[in-house]
């Protein structure tokens, strides 16, 4: 399946420039053989790493050609000189590629605080060039990862008016992710025909229904970013409501299959969990909630001890800020109901929750009984291998 | 010197009533022999245990004559019978002890959810009136352990207008711990003599500046109680604001070391380490920024694995929401500068760093360079150990 995942009139490609120590690919392009409108998504840490700050500014333009990607190094804190590398490394990609550098936007991931070392990168740049292929796209994804165990790549096909569509999704990201921004790198291509404001508020939408709903370890990155470039090949245009809900659905569908691709694979992750809440009184009682939740410390390690612990879960959505009221919640792991009226159902429904617990993916969920509003988040387990991952991450 | 651990007026004891599978110390008492005023700061979470909705009630009255704790049931999610077996805890001390049940306390610790084992905590209690005895403060500071390696007990002394006055702090708590609210156990003793009013406000400020001060893993628990028990059989009374104030210091650095005590003994730490802030346009912004450095799952990894990864110092800092600017920013780890204005210092500062971080405690200072506004927090790392502790608490 993989092999075939291509969108029409866009080109990838990724290889090993020597950024990475070990061997691994680290430099990755994208090209879309027309202009395409594009959307962005970026960080909301006020600590931005320099080629956010210079996509920020290009972006305005709304029309992008090619982005270049490293891994390996985030260029980030790198001052002024930071910005000079990360606005070349778009002008030596838009002299190879043969056009006009302010369309080419730059994403840097790895290391906070190191030099961009451009004599690897600049050589390396060229090479990207002459390896564009429509089948590229798999190179590219291998090209961002950091510490992610597999390359997160999907696609999505559509049809409005009797006409197909593509969507190509590619993220990256497994540490340093929590809600309030897309907290990672995501690129997707598409070839429907749309402007970059229509797309604009697309992605925006997608984005905080996906990657703002998961979390892996509460921290937010500095070089977050999300693109969305549509270069209109496939014909397909969104003229109406009906032909951009169309769209939409299938550009959420993606975003929210790769946010769950991230979570799954989180550091030392061993078990992808959705925290729902639900019955709150407002919709935002329920959000603090899935998030103080999924982002406890407690409950995560609980949860990678397969220790159906509800205590800490209760008290985690105590300390939220949200109203409740003790005596009137439930809690399920699936369908197991586990705690009615603020207390423990006692010991059949632990030995059930338990065998929910030994699963590789379960819902929690909370309810509060008072009201209407709900939310969830995707959480994984906090493993002693997120440690040991993050103990040696420079090393 | 533990073994002269007292304060005037006061009697504790502490044994092992069975509560606890492993034979430890579960249950303890503290007697003043007179009438004390008494101040208390409780839990912010809403989910509160039995033991605190029950002290909440009774310290209206601001006179206490015993505490009642016992550790290895938190008594929280337990609803109406939970609420019955503290209130029923509070009044088999007083029948033993012959005094009014009214001005009994108690409090509970550990796993939450589990109905209380009343037939064990029963009889223990006559047994513990029995073992009351001026040097049993240390026997008392056991039983209130949960997964806490020491105990936590010290003794103050200071002088106003020539005569002495005593203050034992007693506390526990390694887990669960988070700022806003004292997120643990911790009971004082006072032979100072002051109404409850005035040491009440004394409480909540010295409680501000200590163990509202301390991270372990970002979360609060449910049974969060101090008390301040103040039975002025030293003959010293706080009559002028000169006399508040030379307690106050004394009170202010009894908790702060107990709230360090805390932190040292982090489940799992294996350092302590002081953030602070400065140079912030407010005090607000500097403590937002020290409470997120001091919780980032990412930053107590690096400090778990000695790697001076300021990267994740600053991305930290960058999402707490505080006014900053990247440019100006310095970062020292005890006197080594190593990132200045918002980049690293190089190789050699790299390498002193490092040396820094091999201690057991040490300072991470962060300096906006924006303003006059500082706050600190002492948090601890995170290790493999409190991964493998909190996957198996209840197994």
């Amino acid at each position: 399946m993989k092999n075939q995942i291509t969108c029409n009139g866009f080109k990838a490609s990724g290889l090993a420039s020597g950024i990475k120590k070990n061997g691994a690919m680290d430099i990755g392009l994208i090209l879309s053989e027309t202009p395409a409108s594009v959307a962005g998504v970026f960080t909301k840490n006020k600590i931005k790493a320099a080629p956010v700050i210079v996509d920020m500014e290009k972006i305005k333009k709304g029309i992008c050609r090619a982005v270049i990607v490293n891994s390996g190094n985030a260029n980030c804190c790198t001052g002024k000189k930071g910005i000079e590398n990360a606005t070349r490394m778009a002008a030596l990609a838009a002299n190879n590629l043969g056009i006009d550098e302010s369309e080419v936007l730059v994403s840097s991931t790895g290391v906070i605080g190191l030099p961009m070392p451009m004599d690897i990168i600049e050589p390396a740049i060229a090479d990207l060039a002459e390896k564009l292929h429509a089948k590229g796209m798999k190179d590219f994804a291998r090209a961002i990862m950091t510490t992610d165990t597999v390359p997160k790549i999907i696609m999505e096909k559509g049809k409005i008016d009797g006409k197909e569509f593509t969507l190509v999704g590619i993220a990256k990201g497994a540490g340093m992710i929590r809600p309030d921004m897309a907290t990672m790198l995501c690129y997707v291509c598409t070839d429907i025909k749309a402007d970059h404001y229509l797309i604009q508020a697309m992605l925006k939408k997608a984005v905080d229904k996906s990657f703002n709903r998961i979390t892996i370890d509460g921290d937010t990155s500095t070089n977050d970013t999300v693109l969305l470039l549509a270069n209109g090949t496939s014909g397909v245009s969104l003229k109406n409501t009906d032909q951009i809900s169309q769209f939409e659905s299938a550009l959420d569908k993606l975003l929210f299959k790769l946010a769950r691709m991230l979570v799954k694979d989180g550091e030392g992750a061993t078990k992808l969990v959705e925290i729902k809440v639900r019955g709150a009184k407002k919709k935002d009682d329920a959000k603090k909630i899935a998030h103080t939740v999924a982002n406890s410390s407690l409950v995560k390690t609980a949860i990678f001890g397969e220790d159906a612990n509800w205590g800490r879960i209760i008290a985690a959505a105590g300390r939220a800020g949200a109203s409740l009221d003790p005596d009137l919640i439930k809690i399920y792991f699936d369908d197991v109901l586990m705690v009615k009226n603020g207390m423990g159902c006692g010991d059949q429904a632990e030995a059930e929750s338990t065998k929910v617990l030994k699963k590789k993916e379960f819902t929690i969920t909370i309810d509060l009984n008072l009201g209407k509003g709900s939310d969830r988040m995707l959480t994984c387990d906090f493993s002693i291998d997120y440690v040991k991952i993050n103990a040696d991450y420079r090393s």
